[in-house]
């Protein structure tokens, strides 16, 4: 049990049972009440002010990994958590970090233009006119001095190119543009590459980001004509973290692969672009006019071009090794040192970052504050918190790869959990992450209080969900319970390397949804734009604090740590049925498509002004044996509907062991053609980047019509799945 | 049986019976072959080189109601309709037609403009810069002078409004501003009127009708930033027609009611504008940003104002009376002089009309052109055929109006049919109309080549509606027959008094969809536009001579009039079973909405910078019986399955009643607060204008929430099911 100094605890204790009754039940816990007192205490020494003068503070300059600021950011955080009482240090790595050395994009024909390619200072934003801001530019482009018609691909997605290939546009030695949205920006470049591209222009389109979404910045929190969004486009979903040291830590003296062996950088350039810049481009383009669904909000008819309008992109860049400072900062458990609840948050920004990272940094902080305040009243955690800010998270998430990589054999024997946070605004409690905790996300969420409308987390999201829902049947459903499901989580923060390289719990937490803006990765990422129009107040930045707080402390101080396998079984079955259905619905639109073509439909049904082609056939669907699988998932269920990890059966076995059940559901091959993903449940998707793939070995290669290959990873999944049962059995 | 003039056509006859053959049957003819070989000769008489020109001729000047140009092209009409070989002559009427005076649109804050209000001349169109053309603006609209502040209202609907009032912006004592799109012009001032505006303006945004689109005229076809749609905003719904003589013919002695005594006109001022002068007025509105399904494609965030943005519109009319003519062409018929096969299309237009009404009157008088030829060759047909070339269709279908209304006793007794078309384009084959005339247009447009593809009518449309379903399963089901249900018809056309005031069977028939642009109703509704855009080579004018002059040939010479109750039974059926599933839904909806509203879930749910209060609760839905509804579908049933008007039976009885079987479905008292519109299944939506509402009494009723009113139309609209059930009986 927790290590109290006093009476004086006792005491306060016993004013909060009466709380503590209410609380029916608390996974892990033998006594709920006393674990509620300490979250109250803890609730009660945060303060959203400080929060608010944290962002303020930390977001104060440009810091980007590399930089001076960034360095002095880093010895600032070392300071500040020693001085809420915590151990704290600096764990440096050395990282490739490429910066813009010339940047020229110019329309060469029919007429000329070139591009501004700046962001301009603006006098209701303190810090939009300092020095040492990055220039507007994607990380990880190749050099390239290269001109072509230029081509505009929509959202630069795979059936973007279907589409193009029906209309006869080829891309081979072309430049494409396309624009922000829907795929991650890295999987443009990607696919456009793939398609023979030779350069790759990247634009915010006011429709998802600028005035079509709403009033611009600064009137309005949205994106204005020539706000710009950086942005690595590093092949993350082939591995994360510094290019030059795969599945090691970059330390000063690891071994490292020459720049042209790494597998996850582009070999064309790519540069990101303001609407500004971008609409002389597109209004010079001919060929076709666009399909509906590529139409953006510029004022002129969007044409697909691939003629005449032709473009010169011109791009180096300084190819330099950085150090990346991570600042790791502990307080030792008082029952179970060697048992981690690690915590994490970026610090590095693209510019200044009040929102990204620093909101959900301020939030962490404060929380480290909170918790050092009751420690020195003698409120310590049972097992050893780890709270970490990682340098390099926007470059490729490098700073917490490369501490992972270096650390993985003792995380794996210690890490009980991971919670990660980012980025974070007004709204709706997002969590997404490992599905055994999603019980322990749904107990927290329910005795926290929204700051705007004094209902509890879940209530206000069902509320919303429930609103948003598109039929009443669906909203009924997500009425019948007071519950939220967690998402999966796919990549884009620090998560990914503890997660699905080590398969240590782990879970995302934020708020969002009424914090909409065009700000990300721009100058205009600031305090002024945030205490504006992200959490005015910072009301949310403390609820971040409180949700975070909470389930450290859970994670921390419960008899068994709180994991309910239960309902991972039950969302694994889900994935299995989705993908049942899907090879089904594939089956049957192939065949009904094929048909189709056959009967010359398309040229049938199609606009003969158009000159739209058909598309190809497809290779039919052949029916998969999912039976492996299935038994899988059969015996996982039997194991987990007995399991019974109470508080009150807390043993040695089952403490030390219940934490690294998850990593029973790793497989070392690792992904079809990407061996450092690791986890057979979870993995960004490979052309959707940030977009979570759930068992994605087997549903990508479904979806990519790979079925000889679909087949052998439901073996590889469903021994996964066995060994996860196998495990939690002899842990009973 | 056919007259013939000699053994010529016996020749001709024999070269098509291996066609013949191929057709299996044909609905109410014992000989098939010998009117396929007719269609045949028909078809060989068709030109579409004659087509364009006739298009070119009738489009050469603005020929709007009242206009010299307009009496001209009436005169010549009926030189046309003699030279075929016809009777013709000009009847004409006495209307009310308001043409402008004063039109003044100006911005008067926070800043000044003044509205262009004109479309240009173009050199790439011939007949844009002439002399004659009607000004841009609605008819019907009030006169007026009024400044007020600005409301942007998006489509002006009535959900609209109430969304604004959850904004909390009246409309009270304001101006509102609405786009053109998703419901009829006049619907748009009507429901403002009703809300208590005191002026309406109408724009075409660039999202529907302009770049967005696709290339504006004269590069493409879409609306350029000064085309407007002049329009009609007379309050159909109510009665089309003179507003001066409802429910009798306008002749000049008619007996007329005062202007102010009209229940069909507006109380307030109304102005249609271009993009380029909507720009500037919805640029300056302030209050909230308009939400994403308001949201249009000028280039800046939308408000929805009803603060410091106002403005001032003053508008005076021209009362006056014009004639109107109408010109009526017979062939007698030489077996049922008495029953008549009606074809109509207008010949007024807003301005030159190429499109709208030409290129279906051009149809229209091909077809007459041919019929005429073959009366010449001795092969006349046997019912009476009456085509019709009306005047005033555009401001609210006057002259079929008061013609219908003049001659309804006469047309009540003969009138077999009405077959209507209005503007024509490229693409695919559209039919709307009475249920019971389904089968005959299959038949017909089974046998009619598509001149783009060279598939049969319903192949191509079948081809169309499977790409462009949204699932596997609506796809399949849409393949599973080469079928096409035709529509129901609400107004905006000249079928209306033919069917919904006096019951007699009607069709629309058309080609469309690959045609679209942004001509209608402006100056660049031209033959230079047409040709271009429109149907270029004529193809589909001529194919539209095909289909409607095999329609009209086969309701002429057919032993038994070709109608098919049982598809009015089954269409029927499925019209009540929406009804009842529509009570269900909407009583679901309702419980779930108002348990939303009590638990407060608006408030807790919704961006408290928003503002957005929750909407009022609803009365709950009751259950209403259906069950005298469905008793006289069940005896429908059973009357329709043993029907057998085979052309064998033909008789005296069946022949002179089956054509007036519709009429049985109407009710003398008319539709509720609108009565006349007297058929109980089809009439335009009180609130959607042109669109239709299918047994509109009810459902009606039901969407606006009158329960007994509902339950007193379930019985009006089941005891006209049972006429129409024991006039069938009879007739066996």
């Amino acid at each position: 049990m927790f290590s109290t100094n006093s009476t004086s605890f006792l005491l306060f204790f016993t004013c909060f049972t009466s709380l503590a009754n209410a609380q029916q039940k608390m996974l892990g816990f033998k006594d709920a009440a006393r674990q509620a007192a300490i979250e109250q205490r803890f609730d009660k020494e945060l303060s959203r002010t400080h929060i608010g003068e944290t962002i303020k503070s930390l977001s104060a300059k440009p810091h980007h990994i590399g930089s001076e600021n960034g360095a002095a950011l880093a010895e600032d955080l070392v300071k500040r958590f020693r001085s809420y009482g915590w151990d704290a240090k600096i764990e440096t790595y050395q990282v490739l970090f490429p910066t813009p050395k010339e940047r020229v994009l110019e329309m060469t024909g029919p007429t000329t233009y070139k591009a501004v390619l700046k962001e301009p200072a603006l006098k209701e934003d303190a810090t939009s006119g300092q020095e040492g801001q990055l220039p507007t530019y994607n990380a990880w482009s190749a050099d390239g001095d290269v001109e072509g018609s230029l081509v505009y691909v929509n959202f630069g997605l795979p059936e973007d190119y279907e589409y193009l290939a029906r209309t006869g546009i080829d891309v081979k030695g072309k430049i494409v543009i396309a624009k922000y949205g829907r795929s991650w920006r890295g999987s443009k470049p990607k696919v456009a590459q793939e398609h023979g591209a030779i350069g790759c222009i990247i634009y915010s389109d006011p429709k998802e980001d600028g005035y079509y979404a709403g009033d611009v910045y600064p009137a309005g929190a949205f994106k204005n004509e020539f706000g710009v969004q950086r942005g690595s486009v590093m092949d993350i979903v082939i591995h994360p973290g510094d290019p030059l040291t795969p599945n090691v830590g970059a330390t000063a003296n690891a071994a490292r692969i020459q720049r042209e062996q790494a597998i996850n950088l582009l070999k064309i350039p790519v540069l990101p672009i303001s609407y500004h810049d971008a609409a002389p481009l597109l209004k010079a383009l001919d060929g076709p006019v666009a399909p509906d669904d590529w139409k953006g909000a510029l004022p002129f008819t969007y044409h697909i071009g691939g003629g005449n309008a032709k473009v010169h992109l011109k791009l180096s860049f300084n190819w330099d090794i950085k150090p990346c400072h991570n600042v790791i900062a502990t307080l030792k458990g008082s029952e179970a040192p060697d048992q981690w609840v690690i915590r994490g948050n970026h610090h590095d920004a693209w510019v200044n970052g009040a929102a990204d990272p620093v909101s959900g940094l301020a939030a962490l902080l404060e929380e480290a504050r909170a918790i050092g305040a009751l420690y020195k009243q003698g409120i310590k955690p049972k097992r050893t918190l780890v709270y970490c800010a990682w340098d390099g998270e926007e470059p490729g998430l490098l700073g917490s790869t490369e501490w992972v990589e270096e650390h993985a054999a003792e995380l794996k024997e210690k890490a009980v959990a991971y919670i990660n946070s980012d980025n974070n605004g007004r709204g709706y409690f997002n969590a997404s992450g490992s599905h055994a905790l999603e019980t322990l996300v749904n107990e927290v969420a329910k005795e926290i209080i929204d700051p705007q409308t004094q209902v509890n987390l879940l209530e206000r999201k069902q509320a919303n969900d429930v609103l948003k829902a598109g039929s009443v049947k669906q909203k009924k459903d997500r009425l019948a319970k007071l519950y939220m499901n967690i998402g999966a989580m796919g990549s884009g923060s620090d998560y990914s390397s503890f997660l699905q390289h080590l398969g240590i719990p782990s879970l995302d937490l934020g708020f969002g949804g009424e914090d909409v803006g065009g700000e990300y990765h721009s100058i205009y990422d600031s305090y002024d734009d945030y205490s504006r129009f992200k959490d005015p107040g910072f009301y949310y930045g403390e609820t971040l604090s409180k949700a975070a707080g909470h389930t450290v402390l859970r994670l921390a101080n419960a008899e068994v740590a709180p994991f309910d396998f239960r309902r991972l079984y039950e969302t694994v079955n889900g994935y299995v049925n989705e993908l049942v259905e899907l090879t089904t619905s594939m089956r049957e639109a192939t065949l009904l498509e094929n048909q189709l073509i056959a009967k010359n439909y398309y040229r049938i049904a199609t606009d003969t002004a158009k000159h739209l082609a058909a598309p190809g056939s497809k290779s039919l669907v052949p029916y998969l044996d999912f039976s492996s699988l299935q038994n899988a998932l059969a015996n996982l269920d039997s194991v987990t509907s007995s399991l019974s990890f109470t508080a009150s059966s807390a043993n040695a076995p089952v403490n030390k062991g219940i934490y690294k059940a998850e990593q029973q559901l790793l497989n070392e091959a690792g992904l079809p053609s990407r061996s450092w993903y690791k986890h057979t449940l979870y993995a960004p998707g490979f052309y959707t980047g940030y977009g979570v793939k759930t068992i994605p070995g087997v549903r990508e290669a479904i979806e990519q019509r790979r079925w000889t290959e679909a087949q052998q990873q439901i073996g590889v999944v469903a021994a996964s799945i066995n060994r996860l049962s196998a495990y939690l059995q002899q842990l009973k």
